[in-house]
């Protein structure tokens, strides 16, 4: 009976939502028919007033598509994890009603041609932004839109349609980036990522430079050969090529990550991949930027220059740590203020003071000239490090989800455009030898990234980076939001329009097909992960013969992460958070009025409980969850509150810990459930043993 | 101990408030001047990208000088809340705020006049969308920003500071009202507002049409006598006074349903108010498109003519139908996508789906030529009455949560930018008469609505509408964010700046004033209220003598209300949510295959538990909290499962119910969780009773 009930509600739900892909696209096909015409019985005198107002409904309706696209996309990724289909994620999911919109669009859609947008003959010497029109004595206002190519100028009063669904690229830096970037900084809060942290930044930084050059160089050698055979239809400098390198270095590997998290893979493997993914877009966009400012002096603009090059890497230094201050400024201004005001008991008031000042962040770093996604991934980290604490358990709840939300909305948008604008981008320029040499330049630049990085960490980590998880890291490479952002960024000379397709391609490619192929993967490399019937490990067996190997990630990074933890723990927390312990613990006597000055009370109560409030990194397996899955987003708070600290007494000595940290989380949940019980008494010598060690 | 620990922090928190004022203001003021000026080093070929980029980062700053106001204004609503100040609401702070900024931005910034905007001297004969302007060999783009006038052609170079923080006022109607009306829709579930119905749809659109023509004929005389004394300085007809009659007549008493919410004000006056001016937001909006449409034919335009004034009301009758229908048919569609598939299981997609399919109601009424904001307000309500049922717990709570804080943040957003617009705004036309008369014709226009239709309503209602009751309505007619953006769209004429102005200066005065003066309004008018202190009632005794009179609420408005009830609860809850009884119970028997389809297996667990799952109506006085309160947001989703069933089944007789509506919600809960004890004996008995009264 129940399972005839469930047969045939999911019947029910498949042919309801083909019923609805139908209807929405006739809705929305109807509507971009429908608002084009009815502009015959104007009166002269409300022309223009009748065209805004067009425009408008023009602009609503093209809005519409794609909101009809997401709703589509999200009833769609329902009925595939309803009926746990895996080899095809939302993004790609979107990517591919984006496709079948973008086909509608130019071949389904004629918009008679719009004659009365007529060129100026008159020369004028100058291209303002504002400039006003004096028609038969009425003044019109107009702004500077762009520069258009010359040969496009005949294109641009066709195809009128099209080019009104192509939305200014700074829609993306501005608009959808941003909160995709501070979710993955906001949900970077985890163990696993500061124990990691040496490498991750290795991979992000070093990795990403020498991808960026390796793929520029090849492309290089590319261009070259294309110049020879006469394939090249314009300028192609080695900027460029560079530049290239860049942006296809920036890696999104958020499929990936899905399906991790579903299969519950190795923690160590996600953390990496997570977190050099995370900063390796920051360092591909100021990279890139950098590459662009390159501007040797006189007329010979495209040669090496020494003081240019040196020009060009400080601005990539003073972009990157210009914005990553004032990331981190802005996190922690946030953090007093939420440590110092009692704002906790008015938990909108929080949630939107939390928002604000987090945008703000974006706001005040692209005012000041710095990079404002970078600037948020970094106050992203730092909310999460040290604001988070001080927010109420409701507020907590409430950042998340919505962060959640616009990220999932950001990223699905952008996805289903980049589906979209392979039809409707007007100046598409596919060049075989291009893309085959992108697509062998692209793999072997991240071989040249992981490979070679990965031996040399090796050496120094005593947890080794073992080669299934590299191969899986190699595999894992896809392209995604900020490759594309960056390509559509500027598509104004060949060199950019090819590369803008040639990106597109890629990013098709290794999402659909790295991305759909995960599980394969992860099954082909040996690389241990949970079922969703089992609860434990279908290679248990071997993650126990491998636990005398993984004990020892304690001491791995040591030197980095003890540093750091040690500063961070005794005088940071304490200073901008709740969790931490008091100062008068941790400053030396003499700054005792200080100390007793900047201590909250809340801090002499967590002596009391425990002394060492770790919540944030035990618990942060459980952040997973919260983080990609959709399903138990309550964890974590409930979590935190109840286990957090017994968790953390009781597994206390270094081994146990570590021996928690190869498991799962719910595993985790449990045992601290059950240690919770005989904490007490071995509570003592365990905080006193874990002071000494770290 | 525990005082001196609140005292220490209550003074550090203003200080380091205090300290942030200067800190943000100085900031925001160094970030416009510092964005201005580093334009000399540009190379001639990247002039037009730096001046791109330039303007982008002079947006950027403007925008975030307004993050900073709301930001401040969040701070100091803490202050005052945490000091329980009552007679400053947050929107009423925001205007403050805004005022502040608008002098430092108006008298205190000079930015250096930029000579590059040239007014381009060749004769066009058309003002097309998009021009293209040809300078030596390269094209660049314009879009059209619109007209003009004659003589602020000189201003337009001037004060470029100035203008640039002048939102477009489209900005409001497409991105900043939507969420405030969705918001207000939605949180519209509440039984007093359904058995008020009648009182509401009357208040809301015959009074605001008779407010709209009472202010549109006094403020034609006030014209007509300035027009005599020779104080008019341009045009002024009576589609103009019209106008202005219809926007002044939407009221916006946020401020005093939040005091209302705090104090516990009598339910039935919170619904009254609430659903008034809800509704007559929409209605007023309606009105001013139909009066701007009226055209009559020929050159005498604004002489009366009976065939156009018939077609401004087809105008109003249409567009308004039209947005209800779209409205409420995407809320069906909603409800009928979460009761067919099982989103539910994935919050994440739940909450995506629910608010896009908000949004693409805006988008599609707009596409169609519809107001996009009535059709939101529709789709709110019905995503409340049916959706809401539909989604798990976790997204009831997401989705109330997520919409409460846009509506925060865009309500914060208009009234400071409210303020601000006083002293940036560049065409304001102040005339002391127009000022007077205008606000005489508000004062009167209000009393022309309210009191006679009470009379004429008390004349049909059993529980009459006090007079003291009336008092309060008159004077919590504010003019808030629907005014102020009805206002601001066109400012083109001087008719329509001199009603700009004007209507600044009513919102002023009526937010700060009238709603400063809310609590000693309520005191003066011996309305009941509680106290936060005690639980009870200060005039509880005064409410147990009115208990007589009060008992008959029940069948107040009773002809409207029980056929729509019997209706919606027999057929449509049953079809669109999970919610109602079975289909199969309140169809008749031949349409029994039907009724067995289009049943869920839910329903019949309903029947079994409980016959009449009225939580959506019971339980609406935890929704105020709910709504407006921002301490207590769970209430709502915990207590509906708790206590829905049990409160209904035990207090379950007519003269109960009636008892229980007249107390406020704690009281509620409280009782409802004593009498779940026995609520199993009389249980059977009640349910029937009450389907009979019904």
């Amino acid at each position: 009976m129940v399972f005839k009930v469930t047969v045939n509600s999911a019947w029910r739900a498949t042919r309801t939502l083909w019923l609805l892909v139908l209807v929405s696209l006739s809705v929305c096909i109807c509507v971009c028919r429908a608002s084009s015409p009815q502009e015959d019985s104007a009166m002269e005198n409300i022309v223009t007033e009748k065209k805004a107002e067009e425009s408008h409904r023009q602009d609503s309706a093209d809005l519409l598509i794609f909101i009809l696209l997401l709703t589509l996309t999200i009833l769609t990724i329902w009925l595939f994890k309803h009926r746990r289909f895996r080899f095809l994620h939302e993004t790609g999911l979107a990517m591919i009603y984006g496709l079948l919109v973008g086909v509608v669009l130019r071949y389904g859609i004629h918009v008679p041609r719009d004659i009365s947008n007529a060129t100026l003959g008159c020369p004028v010497n100058a291209s303002p932004a504002t400039l006003l029109i004096n028609v038969s004595g009425k003044f019109y206002e107009y702004t500077l839109k762009g520069e258009i190519n010359a040969n496009e100028v005949d294109n641009v009063q066709d195809n009128e349609m099209l080019r009104k669904v192509t939305f200014d690229p700074e829609v993306f830096f501005n608009i959808l980036l941003p909160p995709i970037i501070f979710h993955a900084g906001y949900s970077l809060k985890r163990r696993h990522f500061f124990r990691n942290m040496g490498s991750i930044l290795a991979y992000a930084f070093l990795g990403t430079v020498i991808s960026c050059f390796v793929i520029g160089l090849l492309m290089y050698g590319c261009v070259m050969l294309m110049k020879q055979v006469g394939q090249l239809g314009g300028d192609f400098f080695f900027t460029d090529c560079l530049f290239f390198g860049a942006i296809v270095s920036a890696t999104d590997p958020v499929t990936v990550l899905a399906i991790f998290n579903e299969l519950q893979v190795d923690v160590d493997l996600y953390a990496l991949l997570f977190g050099e993914s995370v900063l390796n877009d920051a360092v591909a966009l100021v990279l890139s930027s950098s590459i662009v400012a390159y501007q040797p002096q006189g007329d010979n603009s495209h040669t090496f220059e020494g003081t240019a090059m040196l020009k060009s890497f400080g601005i990539f230094l003073g972009v990157f740590s210009g914005s990553f201050a004032l990331g981190v400024a802005t996190g922690i201004v946030t953090a007093l203020i939420s440590f110092f005001t009692k704002l906790r008991d008015f938990q909108l008031l929080e949630t939107a003071l939390f928002f604000l000042m987090s945008w703000s962040t974006f706001l005040l770093a692209e005012a000041c000239g710095f990079t404002g996604v970078v600037a948020v991934l970094f106050c992203g980290i730092t909310q999460a490090h040290y604001t988070f604490n001080n927010l109420s358990p409701d507020s907590q709840d409430r950042t998340k989800q919505l962060f959640e939300l616009l990220n999932f909305l950001a990223e699905n948008f952008i996805f289903s455009y980049m589906g979209l604008t392979l039809f409707t981008f007007q100046n598409h320029v596919f060049n075989p030898m291009f893309i085959v040499g992108a697509f062998v330049a692209v793999f072997l630049g991240r071989a040249a990234n992981i490979y070679p990085l990965s031996f040399l960490l090796n050496l120094g980590r005593r947890n080794k980076i073992r080669s299934n998880f590299q191969h899986m890291m190699m595999f894992a490479g896809l392209r995604g939001a900020m490759t594309f952002a960056l390509s559509i960024r500027d598509t104004a000379t060949y060199a950019r329009q090819m590369m803008f397709s040639t990106t597109l391609l890629v990013v098709f490619f290794t999402v659909w097909i790295c991305g759909g192929g995960t599980t394969q993967m992860l099954s082909c490399q040996r690389i241990r992960y949970k079922t969703s019937n089992s609860t434990f490990s279908v290679f248990a067996q071997m993650s126990i013969t491998e636990g005398p190997e993984r004990r020892s990630t304690k001491q791995e990074s040591a030197w980095l992460f003890r540093i750091w933890y040690n500063f961070d723990h005794n005088y940071l927390k304490p200073i901008l958070t709740h969790s931490g312990p008091p100062l008068t613990a941790t400053l030396p006597p003499c700054c005792g009025p200080l100390a007793r000055f900047l201590t909250s009370p809340q801090a002499y109560e967590n002596e009391c409980q425990l002394k060492d409030d770790d919540s944030d990194l035990i618990l942060t397996d459980g952040d997973i969850n919260l983080t990609y899955g959709d399903i138990t987003v309550s964890t974590d708070a409930s979590g935190a509150h109840t286990s957090g600290g017994a968790a953390f007494a009781g597994a206390a000595t270094s081994d146990d810990l570590d021996r928690e940290l190869t498991y799962g989380d719910h595993e985790l949940v449990m045992r601290g459930t059950r240690l919770c019980v005989n904490a007490t008494t071995s509570y003592f010598v365990d905080v006193q043993y874990i002071t000494g060690v770290l």
